[in-house]
């Protein structure tokens, strides 16, 4: 199979969902995109390389899944509806021959996009070490993207759904910890094939003042945030660790009672695909109307203060300081 | 060095040239564009890997140069003008560590944006195998945009610039061929440091009806055309011997006066990034005023016929069938 049958069979399909805002797609020197006028194009990529992003026998659905679900992770944290994607991918030659796999590859890829009437329009094919490249493109109203540098002192911080499963299943894999059968199912559900919360995103423009998605971590995150707005935050340790899906059945389970052993996993486990917000007070309602718009559970987990730094609040009330460390590739 | 810190030091630039087009740069979960009204974004993607698209001691400023060339050549095919690109790029440990190296590289990755100004707006930074993804945006006025699949038999098949220089330099790195020192020297250029058409793609808005850039080869890239516009072509083999930028020097040098013995790196050598477009014969003069404007020569050296396929016509006018096949990386 060549490189333009394996274009054609895998990733040229003949029923793309049609769009307005797509006038040219697959096979032609460029894609060209047409967003409705008054919008600003969103534009992001993330790069997945295989045994750092993923292992090499990592279920190739769940691998076409969470390559565009980083992606729309990024427009739903600037309040974008999705338009479309590329995608580069680079095979080393016993994938590029392995049907099955590039089959499933597309079939999770597919899913997730058909499910965000988000089509695919070009991209790159070509022979090396496994890697996949989505960029992805949306759209939203000129003025009302949700950027990082927008929140005040004051201002609630708030999380949206589940923190520290995807570092859970991890440390599952790695026998780090041994976990009952529904929560080790749960938690490789968060890590495999994440939900990017993109009608959250949308829901939460004119309401929200700052947005980030947490894919690094929460505090590294939220730290990009804190650094682009010139504040700082606390954090209540206590809803923190009650944000991991698997915690209550943890806490029941193997005699890890204590919440706070699992708030690092929280903290700075990663690979979430969460939006953390920041909203005036004035806004609660607002805030959880649009969660409920979005069917999408959010949390108020602290605050944004004038004085700089990132701060953990226990239940007594004491801060301790907290390194708004993100994950770093190269550290 | 940490990633933020290798994005800060070499990839995030307070002087990057501002333009209308770009409302939000790097920094962000995503860049916001907004291309002028009544326009269409165009958008592309080439991924280089190391090993296959360039070798491991390739000089690094020449890398980062061709990594957006080949991208803004797609633009150029497109009659789009750059607005903006991401780069997205794993680094192997001892590449992130390379000062030198990546200092090289965004010199001559920046060098060439600049002068299209066309700044980078965003990306991703990750360890791996030394993998290089650039998407690139141009907008290009709704409904001009130069297509594949606009050919019509009777047209003229132009192409840009020099062709099968790039194949003659690494014929060359191969010891493949002994070439005298200038003419090294000029194909070594054309391969390390290609030339995007940018300008003449926008000068051919409305002239051309339709255009490729010719990355993989001209025979298959014409093919493309061929097959999406739904006709067959003719090129004169002695106008495309000619169009070797060495092929004089070469003749006159080395004792290989035969002009057809070049013929093969000029019809599928690849890596020219020239544009081969098609126009109606009454167009030659606004085709040669637009050569004239873009400050990019031309050369007319064939023909759109109903007849399908491609065929190569000798001095006396006989045809040979030519295989319009261009370069898969999985062949």
């Amino acid at each position: 199979m060549g490189e333009f049958e394996l274009i054609e069979r895998f990733f040229k399909r003949a029923a793309a969902p049609p769009t307005d805002a797509v006038a040219l797609g697959v096979g032609d020197d460029c894609a060209l995109l047409q967003p409705a006028p008054g919008m600003q194009l969103a534009v992001s990529c993330d790069m997945l390389v295989e045994g750092r992003h993923f292992l090499p026998d990592v279920d190739p659905a769940a691998l076409g899944h969470k390559a565009l679900a980083v992606n729309l992770s990024d427009l739903a944290a600037m309040g974008a509806e999705p338009l479309a994607f590329t995608l580069a991918l680079a095979l080393p030659p016993e994938r590029a021959r392995d049907e099955a796999w590039l089959g499933a590859f597309a079939h999770g890829l597919f899913a997730l996009a058909d499910a965000h009437r988000c089509p695919l329009v070009g991209g790159d094919t070509t022979a090396g070490p496994l890697n996949l490249c989505v960029t992805v493109f949306g759209q939203v109203p000129a003025g009302q993207a949700l950027r990082r540098d927008g929140a005040r002192a004051g201002d609630d911080l708030w999380v949206s759904g589940t923190l520290g499963d995807a570092r859970l299943a991890l440390a599952a894999l790695r026998s780090e910890v041994e976990l009952p059968a529904d929560a080790l199912a749960g938690a490789q559900q968060r890590l495999q094939r994440p939900t990017p919360r993109v009608a959250l995103g949308v829901a939460l423009r004119g309401i929200a003042r700052s947005a980030i998605d947490v894919s690094d971590g929460l505090a590294g995150d939220v730290g990009h945030i804190l650094k682009a707005s010139g504040v700082g935050a606390c954090i209540e340790a206590e809803t923190a660790s009650s944000l991991m899906a698997a915690h209550a059945v943890l806490a029941g389970g193997n005699g890890q009672t204590d919440a706070k052993h699992w708030l690092p996993f929280v903290l700075t486990g990663g690979d979430d695909y969460e939006l953390a917000f920041t909203a005036p007070p004035t806004t609660r309602a607002a805030v959880q109307a649009a969660a409920e718009r979005a069917a999408t559970p959010v949390t108020r987990i602290g605050r944004i203060e004038a004085e700089p730094g990132l701060r953990l609040i226990d239940a007594n009330g004491q801060a301790t300081p907290l390194a708004a460390r993100a994950f770093d590739h190269f550290a």
